[in-house]
């Protein structure tokens, strides 16, 4: 029998991209050629925490140019390593998007909404939640509850279509109090830095309308029939995790309490751009992973590679994920 | 702003456990709930290598009952200890099943076929292939080559549908030369262990009566256009693997070259029950990582957590496996 040796591997390869397209051996069978897909398969993963059966549903990825501003306080090369490490190009970096839905039961709670296909422009590879959630079988007007974890436009321009109405038409909005305190008051967009106004802008074109229904909790509470608000502010003045429980079995959706994982878990003191308190939001981060790891808590991060659970151990620098297995139901 | 906090989640958690399902805050909105689903998203998987479309189709995943028998050559605890690194259940071991499915543009090709819903007695959640097949938009009748890393039924019995009908009935089937002259001669089947007689029992099953339509190639040919096969014995006397190759991009196919990477591409020495020759099993597995690791060169494994292609790196005492992220097209 023969082994394979590197060097018989590397002729092979040599010899395949010498020759080009060659002839299939033997006689040409009498199949057509299937068309090229150029389509991925549905961004929708289903798990069950006790009773409640969970649905992740992506909403595209956003390929974010990554300069030596993305990571606040490391230099651009150690961020660049990191990727490496993980072979994933160094001039952009993927951020994926995906939120969950909680069927209790008697229930169906959104926690997020996605972009609701408007940051296109910005990500035009983003925006796929309606089409994900249709191929999970799930009617946005059988949704009752939304809960939000914060303001920032791919959690919360979900509620809204590209045309102003309600994506989820029955639902009610739960927001984090501390959040809308903090975008909604119009002193605080006087005197944020222009970088910023846009996002004040998008809180209102979602939620200016519609304010008299939405209902606004104050982290701490239970907000959904076993779904706990955990304030965990950094990120936002007012984001705010939750913990799923049903049964014996429970779950922390961290939202973006870590941005990409190969970054944000491996060095948790590395701090995002988009962390708009970036030492209040690397402790809060610590304390959620130290106690993850020591917990063995499942973990839902909404930037995580899809379908974006998993577990965290700890490492001699920080973190580290551990996916969990794609799995039947 | 309040910090996270251990305790508040705890207390969060607790109280929760405590007061079972509470009433949503605020008013009951007027949607209905949704029916509990109970049904996994489709899995299957695309990506581009080149200018070729490939679909990593899933076949489920069988959880084995993890004995002291499953590794050959590890005290059970250590076997443990690694699935208990992961997050995994020590008692039963997830060994998912995902074939290939190359489009050249002008031709489709199936690498492994699955285990054709024939082993449901022993693995009931396998056989999702053909579902998961439709569910990516191929028909089977436009497969025009069929290319068989080994003769274990989980990747040969696909071939067939349970009715002993060719699932794929346009396809060329090729398959290793040296595979097909151990398993279909009487006198290797008369000298087996009993444990193994199933096996070349099932190979005269699904090959006996389309023997002389079988092609047969010696590993190191290119067996259909930019797919060169490669020697990688020891799990079977005939164990392939595939290089696929378009432009100035490939991958390696490398099947039963590992089996769940957990365990043996972190600690590649490891001897899985199935590795006929555990020895050279070790070797070539050797071999394949370590050059992979070198190359950077993206892998697929038929065992390998879905979508089951990834990058390797060396660690102290083996390599790991860094799974691609899951991305749109």
């Amino acid at each position: 029998m023969t082994a394979l040796s590197r060097r018989t591997l590397l002729a092979a390869s040599a010899a395949t991209a010498a020759a080009g397209v060659l002839p299939v051996l033997g006689s040409a069978p009498a199949g057509a050629a299937a068309p090229v897909s150029g389509k991925q398969g549905p961004g929708y993963y289903r798990f069950k925490i006790g009773d409640y059966e969970v649905t992740a549903v992506n909403d595209g990825t956003w390929y974010r140019a990554l300069d030596d501003k993305f990571v606040r306080n490391a230099p651009l090369p150690e961020v660049q390593k990191a990727l490496t490490d993980v072979f994933l190009p160094t001039d952009k970096l993927p951020i994926p998007f995906t939120a969950l839905i909680v069927n209790t039961g008697s229930k169906l709670i959104a926690l997020d909404t996605g972009t609701g296909g408007q940051l296109a422009s910005m990500a035009p590879q983003s925006g796929t939640f309606a089409a994900n959630l249709a191929a999970a079988g799930i009617d946005p007007k059988t949704v009752d509850t939304i809960v939000i974890s914060h303001f920032h436009p791919d959690h919360i321009n979900g509620i809204k279509t590209k045309d102003n109405a309600l994506f989820f038409p029955n639902a009610e909005i739960n927001v984090p109090a501390p959040e809308w305190t903090f975008w909604m008051d119009d002193a605080n967009m006087g005197k944020a830095p222009e970088a910023a106004k846009p996002t004040f802008m998008n809180a209102r074109r979602i939620f200016a309308d519609i304010a008299k229904d939405v209902k606004r909790f104050e982290p701490g509470k239970e907000v959904a029939p076993g779904i706990m608000s955990v304030a965990a502010a950094g990120h936002t003045p007012g984001h705010t995790a939750f913990t799923v429980n049903s049964g014996n079995r429970s779950m922390f959706y961290i939202a973006d309490t870590t941005n990409n994982p190969y970054l944000f878990v491996r060095n948790p003191d590395w701090q995002a751009i988009f962390d708009m308190d970036g030492g209040m939001a690397a402790e809060n981060r610590k304390r959620v992973l130290d106690r993850a790891a020591a917990d063995k808590t499942l973990l839902h991060g909404y930037h995580f590679p899809f379908p974006s659970s998993g577990y965290v151990t700890r490492t001699a620098k920080g973190y580290d994920l551990v996916p969990v297995m794609w799995a039947p139901m």
